[in-house]
């Protein structure tokens, strides 16, 4: 039901097909009160393309549209056909402390109203609660999600409890983990944002994001403010739900990805979004309490969505650290929980891809807490020879000056016999050291290596974007011969060969073993169990990911064995 | 022609007035093709609320539309009302070196065309040109400046030249600064834009920021990137003209606040605008060729505008160092010229407002060039007593733990007397050390300390949103009698005497002298000639601009000393 189809840190750009229905994630659900929406469901599809929403299953069960539900079906009473969520009345219980319906009553009635995905009634813990308090809850917590198994039909959230111990959280993920759930949303997490407490918050997340199933989509729940979601994503959330866009808009409030501001206290509208450039904070002062909420709430949700695409978009060229970094300069507090990264660092650094379309930007000196610093060193630390001073990653090979992640204008690299040496042991290890020693090296336009032959045959290319070598099945045969098992290799199960040698891409699930050294968008060699070649391809997973996807593709086969001489 | 409303670092939001029509700056004017515009001016004004174009005067003057421009006049060719500037054919001989065309016939057709700003026909330096040849188009370019004034008829561009060299920048804004022009643009910046020399161009923005007359605005010529606005704005740039939106939209480029991506990379929108929030980067790749460029031309001016708005609204709350600290980090060599600040620091100072609406926010290691960290050095060193250690301002006594900019939640302030006396220290400087003495506390209803009385009377008001004092006419007086002239003190004319004992605002162009030492958005004592105190209020204005500028307010009086004894 879930894949990967780009990487950025923790961060993915996911589909999630839910009932024959397709959201691409990162997804933001607006909430929508079912018993009187801001924006209309039809609305927040067609003007704001929502794939998705969210709505509260315990307030319909509570009120006169219970049997209308049930009847004619959720879909049908919200007029939305793409993907309903719906909670459990979780929230009314952290908020009232008491609610009056049972875990299997509203399991049971979510089932009933054909929620695409139902939540069962678990216990949000608060921040400030007890150890103790924490522990009990979090134990009614997972008995219900036990019995929510045994009356489990469709996709259900199992939902993370434990408050800010570190510890219950991790138990809770571990035991969700082994239960058969699609969704897992991390809950209670509402109050570390009111309180702008974003160090425990993030620690919270990338725990959870440590225990839990690497397949299955984790949802924010409560977190739909701008400010806080490229940091979200890059720490592996895939879904968000938003009521802050109605509840902001009520208190007068306007969201932008650099934080809340109260509408009188603006003077200009500092975005450009369809509200935003039609009219003027002098005009909305202007209108009636409705209208302004109207206004409020379509400026509210444009500016979230909006910031999503940046994020997507930011996933796609691989620049999610760099407006990671940019965007919490938004908060000192924002700011200060990025020292967090570094404590889940050797985590991060497993699914962090290997290059990016993208050069790598110095943002200031939290660049250095990416993991990449640490795994490059360990890269370059074979590669001897004349270094420069890279601002990032310290004493750098010349060899390297034109490759990701140490691209850069001010080193001209004069010793290619060396640079090609070098940049095939960083890319492929000391093994492959001499991969292109007889190739002969023909040039691009710009004078810059980009083609290398041996016997005539096309071996690589060297790719301008990244300075990283794309290797022909030639190529890949050299390199298979030089570089041992099972270095290098995705190992594709039998029913799969065939189609890998034809040129067709290899799927997760026909993956048997791999290389676990290997990175998302590497080069790598497909072989079959024996070790006979396959075929040539980019990984666009983790090896992590890999083992675990049961949907998408693993590798992008550029060529298999079968295929004619390339070219 | 211009005042200035609000301030933050060089940047300023001001009023300017031509020919009746008013323009808020900064302010961008789109280029106009006059023989053919992509999006007509009548559009630029209703839709995209541009209240100033530019366009080519040299064009109309050597095409068929001559005539009719020269009886028609150009607003009513363009069908436009609002400001309407002229380039003289410059930027033609900058690209094709030489031009049919005297300086005298440009200036006069561009008046007899009745353009509301013309420019005389100056010679742009590229960078790349030796000194020698760089001194000799400045003396051809100010001759010409020379011939124009004897022509000039309206409002008139003074054109700053000189190539990469800032002395022969200075000499040009000294020449010109004596002569009578308008408005200053800062010429030939674009070959530094194009190449992303963002070092050069803030030292040559800088350098002629200094020796340009403060009261006239600054047109940095060529310049529409939304990347370099809100920077270029810190520094005090007040018109900026945007061909960028056309041209990048011809070669399928995208602009964003931080940087231009080509369409082809894009998967998503990273913007809200109308253009993009209605559509997707696959759909418009399905477009002709020529609705994509109306696609971007639009999306590239609703993006522009918006990144302008952002930074108004950020002047207008005092936030504009932060906007600026998080969008260098969009490119490395944008981050990297920002260190050119620091050489600018004491001037940069001078301008700077002593207080803001928003906290001050530390976003890195950058933060420690804003000249506001030098400035609350010194004006803190007098104050003696526990300190608490501040990232950005090092040691800072524990009793300015709430006041701008040292604001902090991390530390609770107890000893109440010792927080009055050294807020009063820090605001009012050592003499005024006694002023509320013997005041008696009132408190708010959170706590804190809100108002100081002293026999009855109500001296102060702590204002809770940046931790300082606003006087009463009360405190006024003992402010008065305790700090000796020309300390706190903004003299007033005999003329506008009875204006502000009456409580009226005080214009630059009543101010006889004032205390130099002091900065925007202080508290200050408006006396009269002979030292007589005569109101109390908020300065506006840097002490530099209240003597240069003819219009505008210098202080914003709260009280006068006819007015009816403080409530």
């Amino acid at each position: 039901m879930f894949e990967i189809r780009a990487k950025d840190g923790l961060g993915r750009i996911g589909r999630l097909e839910i009932h024959g229905k397709v959201v691409e994630t990162p997804a933001l659900m607006p909430v929508i009160n079912p018993k009187k929406a801001e924006i209309a469901p039809r609305e927040m599809q067609e003007k704001f393309k929502a794939q998705m929403i969210i709505t509260n299953a315990y307030i319909i069960y509570e009120s006169s549209l219970r049997e209308e539900a049930a009847s004619r079906g959720i879909h049908e009473l919200l007029d939305f056909d793409g993907v309903i969520a719906t909670d459990s009345g979780s929230f009314q219980l952290m908020n009232y402390g008491n609610i009056t319906v049972t875990n299997q009553e509203i399991v049971e009635f979510q089932q009933a109203i054909k929620s695409d995905i139902s939540t069962f009634l678990d216990i949000p813990t608060t921040p400030n609660c007890t150890y103790e308090k924490a522990l009990t809850d979090l134990e009614v917590t997972l008995e219900r999600a036990r019995e929510a198994q045994t009356l489990k039909k469709g996709f259900m959230n199992g939902t993370v409890q434990g408050g800010r111990f570190l510890d219950l959280r991790e138990r809770a993920c571990k035991e969700l983990a082994a239960m058969d759930f699609e969704i897992h949303p991390l809950g209670a997490v509402v109050p570390f944002l009111l309180k702008y407490s974003f160090t425990p918050l993030l620690d919270i997340i990338l725990t959870c994001k440590k225990h839990l199933p690497v397949e299955r989509p984790v949802h924010l729940f409560g977190a739909g403010h701008p400010l806080l979601l490229p940091l979200a994503v890059l720490c592996g959330c895939d879904l968000f739900d938003s009521a802050a866009y109605i509840l902001y808009a009520k208190g007068n409030r306007y969201l932008t990805p650099s934080g809340t501001r109260n509408l009188e206290d603006l003077l200009y509208f500092p975005c450009e979004c369809p509200e935003c450039s039609r009219t003027d904070p002098e005009t909305v002062s202007g209108l009636s309490s409705q209208e302004k909420i109207a206004f409020l709430t379509r400026h509210n949700l444009y500016s979230t969505f909006g910031e999503l695409r940046r994020i997507k978009q930011a996933i796609h060229e691989g620049s999610l650290w760099e407006l990671v970094e940019s965007r919490i300069r938004s908060h000192p507090n924002l700011l200060e929980s990025y020292h967090v990264i570094k404590k889940y660092s050797d985590f991060i650094e497993t699914s962090e891809p290997f290059t990016k379309r993208s050069g790598f930007f110095y943002t200031g000196a939290e660049t250095k807490f990416r993991p990449v610093v640490a795994r490059s060193a360990s890269r370059i630390a074979p590669i001897p020879g004349e270094t420069f001073e890279h601002p990032v990653f310290g004493k750098v090979p010349v060899s390297l000056s034109q490759t990701y992640p140490f691209h850069t204008d001010e080193v001209v690299c004069m010793a290619e016999k060396n640079m090609i040496r070098d940049i095939t042991v960083y890319q492929f290890g000391v093994e492959a050291a001499s991969l292109f020693e007889k190739a002969k090296v023909s040039y691009g336009r710009t004078g810059k290596v980009r083609h290398l032959h041996e016997d005539g045959c096309l071996l690589a290319t060297l790719r301008p974007m990244d300075g990283l070598f794309v290797l022909t099945l030639e190529g890949a045969r050299k390199l298979h011969s030089l570089v041992t098992a099972p270095r290098r290799r995705v190992v594709a199960d039998e029913e799969a060969v065939p189609f890998v040698k034809d040129g067709k891409d290899l799927f997760s699930r026909f993956v048997l073993t791999m290389d676990e050294a290997l990175r998302a968008y590497e080069e790598v060699l497909i072989t079959d169990g024996d070790d006979i070649l396959l075929g040539v391809g980019r990984l666009v997973l983790s090896p992590k990911e890999v083992q675990a996807f049961k949907r998408g593709v693993a590798v992008y086969c550029r060529r298999g064995a079968d295929a004619i001489r390339d070219p």
